[in-house]
């Protein structure tokens, strides 16, 4: 198969992608006008952008002996959902991610294996603030032979926060140039309370009077490296919030950006699960579904789009893939779409669909392939009901355990 | 079918229970257990506790038109889960939830139907606090002709925290009563800051120092009834914090229990997929799988076992149920296992199966029953593996989507 256009490539496994699933044709004009709208955003506020991600905890509050940025989501590590959020961002030059020395090499075979790109690796500190220190310096080189070049704003960023939109990253970007510094910020859920020394309440704080400060950040880089340097170690080994920083080192007083719920910190085991069914559902919008012929599409096909279009934003249907020469396939795979079903009608014609099967398999897509006979057409209406049910359960459920599997509706 | 023994009344949709699973000999040890325990508590130091749930809010932070505590999670409205979890503990007397006008039909018909009890009904008020106020002096009525009795101590609790352990509640209750009023807190996972009036940082707050206080809380009855009895309307109006109200108004500084992560309330919507995705794993630990013949259990059933009981805590084989009289199947509904799996072996033999699921069906415990045959064998190893597989993706998953599908290893 040919490779896609550059700047195109495909990850390894497409189930896990965030990215908006789009034909070829699409993705390019939506590459194109973010282009343009990043490029003018570029010259009007983000001269020089890289981001720093501390990825160096260890994750005791999960409860795992992983560290939950490494924890797998549908197979792929959440610090991989974090990377792509980061590069859908044309205006982020340089991506730097501090890792613990023994996670290196697990750092490097995720960036292989999802071809990430723009990202240097820098050892991590002990603490989160000597981890971002170090992604600091590395920027701060700015030596001829460094890959990297010392940018005028940097964003400060967690590893375990995937669903980081281009929106917020450009308010923070943009606030930072203006006051130096910037951070996003959400309301607080719960009330925070002051215990005294015996673990009684000493003082509740006005809910509505405070914040949670959350991620992302970002920083005129000579204010936040600036305030690193300056810094004591005490700084460095139990803080933890950048702002403070910047206003105890630099005296400036951050800009605070209202953000959106999807910003929040992978921290429980509770938090893998949402991710996970997040990330299901953003990935199980858009369904191709392939008849044996013609008549099957008219029949059968129709009906079922109609009764599913409701659940899902995308439903296709094509027929006559399966009396492939391997152009048809090809057509299929070229689809981009990573939900395919095959729709048997009448009969159990298994084979031709396992042909099918087989060459998705070969290719290096991964793509799901549940598949569906709608078999009695004595009561073709309650057939198709419960045809249209098992799909959105195979799509939905995305569980690999039933790939191949002949289900009868 | 016999009714189960007084105090262990099953659900009309045994799936979704939180309640530990286990055989009806366990069950009524279990349960003598906690009852002689929980005598021992009551005579130390709880003789009479009422829970308070307020459950009047919109949920307008969920995103979604029904409000949170309504939302349905494996089909069962959320707060028939936080029910369920006070139930249990057999020393909460009287559980008072108070709820909307306009909810009060939907309250009375998701008690009806999970069979919940010891729950009162008042109408909540347009604020959290008035809604907990209404509560109470439900509770203080104590009226002759009253169902309610004043009680010692009260537990606050939200209706949206369904995963509340005895344990902590306990904790909570015996503070409680030692000091006067005592609540959860959990560690911040965010820093809290202090904005200014521009929307500037002004102060961000020692996260060590500083602890969210989340539910269940308990008070003396009389001194957050005195609280509540003094409180300003600002307070009623503007206010979320019990804790607060009994230091303001009754100068009790309450004690603060550290509690588990599990005390997380439900939110955003981002929770209600972690609370499903508990809930599941909660109920899928038990598998009982029903062979045709002595010979297939053997051959078939106890490698599976094998294969099965790294991922499961509970896995059990019967067989020789399908040759049913009505008696073989009635035991099988006894093991009061909600995750049946039918193993036919070599053949398709679909009928008998059939019959297990129509009177499964037909009975009111709406077991899951997923079925799968082996038919290879030839390759008996590989079958297994993936009969293996597609029993344990059934079962974690529990999608009635797939119910009464063949799946072929």
């Amino acid at each position: 198969m040919e490779p896609g256009p550059p700047g195109c490539s495909r990850p390894a496994e497409p189930g896990p992608r965030l990215r908006r699933l789009c034909g070829a044709d699409q993705e390019a004009s939506v590459a194109l006008l973010s282009r343009a709208r990043a490029e003018a955003e570029l010259q009007r506020c983000v001269p020089a952008v890289a981001a720093v991600l501390p990825a160096g905890g260890s994750g005791e509050r999960m409860g795992v002996p992983t560290p939950k940025q490494f924890c797998p989501i549908l197979d792929r590590p959440l610090i991989s959902y974090t990377l792509q959020a980061l590069e859908r961002v044309c205006w982020i030059k340089d991506i730097v991610v501090a890792v613990t020395r023994e996670n290196m090499e697990t750092m490097k075979g995720i960036i292989q294996r999802y071809q990430h790109q723009r990202i240097s690796l820098v050892e991590a500190g002990v603490t989160r603030h000597r981890s971002i220190f170090s992604g600091l310096k590395a920027l701060a080189q700015d030596q001829p032979d460094s890959q990297l070049s010392k940018p005028e704003v940097v964003i400060i960023h967690d590893a375990v926060r995937p669903f980081v939109e281009e929106d917020v990253l450009l308010k923070v970007v943009t606030a930072a140039k203006e006051h130096g510094a910037a951070g996003a910020i959400r309301p607080l859920v719960s009330t925070v309370i002051c215990p005294s020394a015996d673990g009684c309440l000493d003082q509740s704080l006005e809910r509505a009077r405070h914040r949670a400060s959350e991620m992302p950040q970002a920083f005129l880089f000579d204010v936040i490296y600036e305030a690193y340097q300056q810094c004591s170690d005490y700084d460095l080994e139990f803080g933890t919030e950048c702002l403070h920083l910047a206003l105890k080192y630099c005296h400036i007083k951050a800009k605070l950006v209202e953000g959106s719920p999807d910003l929040w910190k992978v921290t429980y085991k509770r938090d893998l699960y949402a991710a996970e069914s997040i990330i299901k559902e953003r990935i199980s919008q858009q369904i191709c579904m392939v008849m044996d012929t013609k008549e099957d599409e008219e029949l059968v096909g129709h009906r079922l789009e109609e009764m599913l279009k409701n659940e899902f934003s995308h439903v296709k249907v094509t027929s006559g893939a399966l009396g492939h020469t391997g152009r048809d396939l090809q057509q299929i795979i070229l689809e981009q779409c990573y939900n395919f079903v095959c729709v048997n009608v009448g009969a159990y014609e298994f084979e031709e669909t396992q042909k099918l099967l087989d060459v998705l398999k070969e290719s290096d897509l991964s793509i799901l392939y549940p598949v569906v006979v709608i078999s009695d057409e004595q009561k073709l209406q309650d057939s198709l009901r419960q045809g249209a049910t098992i799909i959105a359960t195979l799509i939905k459920e995305r569980n690999s355990g039933l790939v191949g599997q002949l289900l009868v509706a």
